[in-house]
């Protein structure tokens, strides 16, 4: 058989690849967005595991948009108005690519901000949509570009990870959430606000949804991954109900639905008493991680290297001068560091600025140090100024 | 937001709609292919399911593929080649969906059985594929008109479920499976061979898969739900690893892999000393209600409803005189008995040969007979001779 043509162009994640490489012991990796296992709250989810076998029901085949008593927990909880609803994915990975597959058609206009999460550039391609993007900065995504593309009336939907993007780690400011917000309203366009790391402040305060300023001009994307589990594959969306029921009728064909003693599972979790106190040691450790990480970035690393400051989430994004970010991320890997180049994270290979993208959830202060130190060879030979 | 094109005309399923008013005590439902949930073998899986607490690896980020211990598991249990490759799936329904997404665009052609199982209608018709139908007889497919379709030189793959079929029950003989095989071959179609209910043959003699006679012409499709649990949501696809690759590619877009504690509960359930006796025990219980569902409609039932015996599977296919399928279904629902009208498995509504899917695996043999004392009523008012 033929590959299908949506997939011809379609490349294989570059991250994902990368991770297989990343795994042996003499690489300190900083590539992947893999939240530390030993934090998982397994502690918590014990009981609940034992439990299973006691509930044949939850083994049963069960309702397309999820576990009841989930549901019911998440629209008291995000206060989800009469008018809207919730459907629980197989990650929030596939809450996307059910949008997609519900709302674009062949080349509809898509626009991401640029760099972009690698996920979601495979979703819009896999969906062809045509996709455009805006730059980023500090505090979000440029407004007039943005305003822009939304003046050309033929926009269908904005997709944007407002809370500690995904590269960069820029965290919209309040007053960019609202004119977002504005801008979709006028022109009807709808934002997908996609909010994995959202409960991963670790400073700061915290701002509301962008899509709290256009509550029917948007869907909302939740992740359980990072502050559950990954393994266990579970995600939200949420809006308006005409716009819902189509992804159940997408994700019928796509799996029926998502593993029920795993909503169980997550729903005792998010319940638990010491949840909180979960989050919050997560949090601690995250943001010491990040400052050491900072540290050593400004410690080691040549003056023309750039950091900003991130207040949550799980990667800094590292900018650099004119260089082959290829190439460099290859080098690193052989000196036994792997990072992310800048390169992956652009639909537009033009626009590409060269950076790299390092997480530092998942390696203690003194092994990110030691990446710093590797990497501070790596990018003396390649950036030659 | 408007619907994509591509979903317009997909109807949600009536079997997921049914199965939620069927719920109700008052009703006994033969309408769900749900297997019986006193037979889920969680006392086989509590071990597994207590001790998963202690393996956070699991709750890690895996590879798209699967769980590398299972994939292991399926490529020896299944005696794969070399040159073949296992992908698991979240749900046979997703390793489906995965196939229409990576290799057919839209208008092409795709040949099905008709009926057909309406999962697969539903995937296809996402997918905008061009699909054809070919009638069933009782020994399967048939092969002269399956010839002269593919004699047509465009058709991508031909979708099959050869062992127990989804609606009808029947079993493609072995000279069916042969010549299935060597036209997929001469004519370079690729068979589609769901196997989702292999396992449960309660009489006769186990055959070979049809796709056993086109290795390279073919992708299997395998399901858990039927002899492991359906919530776990669970299934696999084997085939040419030039084939598995490009569901790799769109599966990491869809959902980057599925849980991964359920699929090492199912690697453990599968090599369990207990498995085969649990398979035995499975068999023999659903071999007795079908008997007795067989039973009480040739007692109770006028002579003009036909009924072919089964070997295995969940379903018997009730063949009526011309009626209106779907009052009568909606009338039985009234009179406290849930049962699916043949007009759900057509692609094309001229093609349908009125009749009734009537599960028999989840319901007492008391039950089933109520149940066609019911329906005996509706079905004597709706198709008076």
């Amino acid at each position: 058989m033929l590959l299908a043509k949506s997939l011809q162009e379609i490349k294989p994640s570059y991250i994902r690849e990368i991770l297989s490489v990343a795994n042996s012991p003499d690489i300190i990796s900083l590539a992947g967005g893999l939240p530390d296992e030993a934090t998982f709250p397994l502690t918590l989810m014990q009981k609940s595991l034992a439990n299973l076998a006691n509930m044949p029901s939850l083994f049963q085949y069960g309702n397309t948009a999820g576990y009841g008593p989930l549901l019911e927990y998440f629209r008291s909880c995000y206060q989800l108005p009469s008018s809207h609803d919730g459907i629980v994915c197989t990650g929030s990975q596939q809450g996307l690519d059910l949008i997609a597959r519900a709302f674009i058609n062949p080349n509809d206009k898509v626009v991401m901000e640029a760099p972009s999460y690698l996920g979601a550039i495979q979703v819009f391609g896999l969906a062809q949509a045509n996709i455009e993007s805006v730059a980023q900065q500090a505090d979000g995504s440029d407004l007039k570009a943005l305003e822009a593309c939304f003046a050309k009336k033929d926009v269908v939907l904005f997709y944007a990870v407002p809370d500690f993007h995904n590269p960069t780690g820029v965290c919209w400011s309040l007053a960019v959430r609202q004119q977002v917000g504005r801008l979709c309203q006028q022109y009807d366009v709808t934002l997908i606000e996609d909010a994995p790391y959202r409960e991963l402040r670790f400073k700061g305060e915290a701002l509301p949804l962008a899509s709290s300023f256009c509550p029917n001009h948007s869907l909302v994307l939740r992740s359980f991954s990072k502050i559950a589990t990954p393994g266990i594959r579970l995600g939200l969306v949420t809006g308006r109900s005409d716009w819902i029921a189509p992804l159940n009728k997408v994700k019928q064909a796509a799996d029926l639905h998502s593993s029920m003693p795993m909503q169980a599972v997550l729903l005792d979790l998010l319940q638990h008493d010491e949840f909180a106190h979960h989050l919050e040691r997560l949090r601690h450790l995250y943001r010491a991680r990040c400052e050491g990480l900072i540290n050593s970035i400004t410690q080691k690393l040549p003056s023309y290297c750039r950091v900003q400051a991130v207040e949550g989430g799980m990667f800094v994004w590292l900018l650099l001068p004119t260089c082959d970010v290829d190439a460099l991320a290859k080098s690193a890997l052989e000196h036994g560091v792997a990072v992310v180049p800048s390169s992956v994270f652009y639909q537009d290979s033009e626009a590409v600025i060269p950076a790299l993208r390092l997480n530092f959830t998942n390696a203690t202060i003194e092994a990110l140090d030691d990446a710093i130190d590797r990497l501070a060879m790596v990018i003396k030979s390649h950036c030659a100024i």
